[in-house]
C-alpha cells in the first residue's frame, strides 16, 4: 500500500541538483553537519498564503524532488511552528526508500523539530509519530530548553524519538549549538525546511556561514501582503539601502513543471562580524 | 560615440522571449495596447534596496534583454516615482536602433510618465530630455491630471514631447482609460517598467486583465525587509487565506547569467469582480 504512494524523480534532475548536496568525503566536518537549506516561495516570496496556513504552492514534480532531497540528508529540521501548523509527515515517499519499497528504514531520515518551549502537542495520531510507529519513517528529535510532559515523553519514546536539551541557556538560539549537538548524535547532513522564522535565521548575516547549500522553489504565483514571507533581517539597520542581506554564488535554476528551482551557495558577507 | 555604447541580445534569447510579445496581427486590438509588465526583483521581491534608492540588482545580461524587449513595442511607460528616482534614460540602447547605428528614431520607443500632479521636476539635464534632443530617444509623454508649469511645459514640447490629460476626475488612476488614451495616439503596445505602486496596481484583481503578458528577471539575492516590494493586494480583504492574488499560465523559466527571466501570461481571476 506505501509503495503505491512512493514518488519517482527522475535521473536527468538528480544530475543537476548533485552539485548542491551533501557527498561522503567531499570535505572534512568534525563538528557540524552539511547544512541544505530549503524551501518553496510565491513570486512575492511568501512561503504560505497567511500566517499558520499550509498553502500548496509547488506542483508534483517539485514535490518529489523534496523527497529526492530528503533521501540525501540524514536529517530534516523544522521549527514548532511549521510542526503545528502543516502536520508534516517528515519523512521520504520516494520509492525505493524504506517502507516504500526499501527494506527497513533505509534512506529515512531523522525529522527535528525545533521546540524551544515544548510547545508541540503531538499524540499518537499526528503523523509523524504515526508513521515511525509503522515503519515508514523514523521518530523526531525534539530539541527544547523546557521539560516535556510525562504523556508526551512517553509517546515520543514508544516511536523511538528523544528530546534532546538545547546546550545553550540564552534567550536567542545559538544555531551552531544546535547543529553541533546534532552532529554529536550522528547527524552529518541535515536539511533545513522551514518554517519562515528558522528559513529568515539562517540567511541572516549573523547565521548564514552555517548554511552549505540552498535550493529554493519558486512557484509562478503572486499570495499578496498577507502572507507569510522569506525575507532575512539585516544584522545592522545603519545598512539600510547599502548591501543586500544575501547573495547566492554559482546559482543554476532549472525549470521543474511550472516551478523552478534555483540552487547557489551562500556568498557568505565579508563584513558579516 | 552612441554606437559604442549599443547592447547586443543574442538570437537564441529572442527565440524564447517570442511567444511574450506583440506582433502585428495576432489579434484585433481596437481600443487598447497590447500590454507587457516587466520588471525585476530579488528573491524576496524588491526591486530596490529601499525606497528611492536605485538598485543594480540583475546582470548584463538581463539589461541587454530589457533594450531588446523596448525595441518590440511602441512605447514604455513609468510612474512618477521611478522617473524621479532613479532619472531613467527610457531609451533602447540595442544596437541596431535609431541613435546606436541604426536611422532616425527607428526602434525607438515612446516614454511615457504617469505623474498625475505634475510633480516630476524634469528640465534639459534630465536624461530622457537630453537623449530626445540628440536624437537618441523620443521625447516623452506625461500623463497627468493637473496643469504643467509654463517653464517644463516649454522644455517638454521643444524636445518633442506632450502632456496628455487624464480622461478621469476621480481620485483613483484608471489604467484602462490612460490605456484607451494612449491608444488612440497610436500606441499599440506598451511595455509597463515600474515602480512598485504601478506595478502592484497592474497585478491586482482589478487591472490584471489588462495585462497580455508578464516578464520577470530575478536576481539570487535577497534585500530585506526595508526593499520596494512588488506584492500586489486582494480585492477584498475577506479573501485572506483563500486564493492567490495571480498566477501566471504557461510559465516559462530561463537564466540569463546569473539572474532567472520568467515569462508568462496573467491567470484572469473567474471572481475578480
Amino acid at each position: 500500500m506505501a509503495n503505491r504512494d512512493a514518488l519517482e524523480f527522475p535521473n536527468r534532475d538528480r544530475d543537476w541538483l548533485e552539485n548542491y548536496l551533501p557527498s561522503t568525503g567531499d570535505r572534512a566536518r568534525e563538528s557540524t553537519p552539511f547544512v541544505t537549506l530549503t524551501f518553496a516561495t510565491s513570486l512575492d516570496s511568501a512561503l504560505a498564503i497567511s500566517p499558520g496556513v499550509q498553502t500548496a504552492l509547488s506542483g508534483p514534480q517539485s514535490k518529489s524532488m523534496t523527497h529526492f532531497l530528503r533521501s540525501r540528508h540524514d536529517a530534516i529540521l523544522v521549527g514548532v511552528g511549521t510542526a503545528t501548523a502543516d502536520n508534516p509527515s517528515l519523512n521520504c515517499r520516494l520509492r525505493g526508500t524504506g517502507g516504500y519499497g526499501g527494506t527497513g528504514l533505509e534512506g529515512q531520515p531523522r525529522p527535528v523539530v525545533i521546540d524551544p518551549h515544548c510547545r508541540w502537542a503531538f499524540d499518537e495520531q499526528t503523523k509523524v509519530i504515526q508513521l515511525a510507529n509503522s515503519g515508514r519513517g523514523r521518530a523526531p528529535l525534539i530539541v527544547a530548553r523546557s521539560e516535556p510532559s510525562r504523556d508526551r515523553a512517553a509517546v515520543l519514546h514508544k516511536a523511538g524519538g528523544e528530546y534532546i536539551k538545547m546546550s545553550d541557556d540564552a534567550g536567542e538560539i545559538s544555531w551552531s549549538s544546535i547543529l553541533a549537538q546534532l552532529h554529536s548524535k550522528g547527524i552529518k547532513s541535515i536539511m533545513i525546511e522551514g518554517g519562515a522564522k528558522v528559513i529568515n535565521a539562517l540567511l541572516s548575516p549573523k547565521e548564514a556561514h552555517l548554511v552549505d547549500s540552498v535550493i529554493v522553489t519558486i512557484a509562478p504565483t503572486w499570495l499578496g501582503p498577507d502572507g507569510l514571507k522569506v525575507c532575512p533581517q539585516r544584522a545592522d539597520h545603519g545598512e539600510e539601502g547599502k548591501v543586500p542581506v544575501a547573495r547566492l554564488v554559482s546559482p543554476t535554476w532549472h525549470q521543474l513543471g511550472d516551478d523552478v528551482v534555483l540552487c547557489g551557495h551562500i556568498n557568505e558577507r565579508l563584513d558579516a562580524d
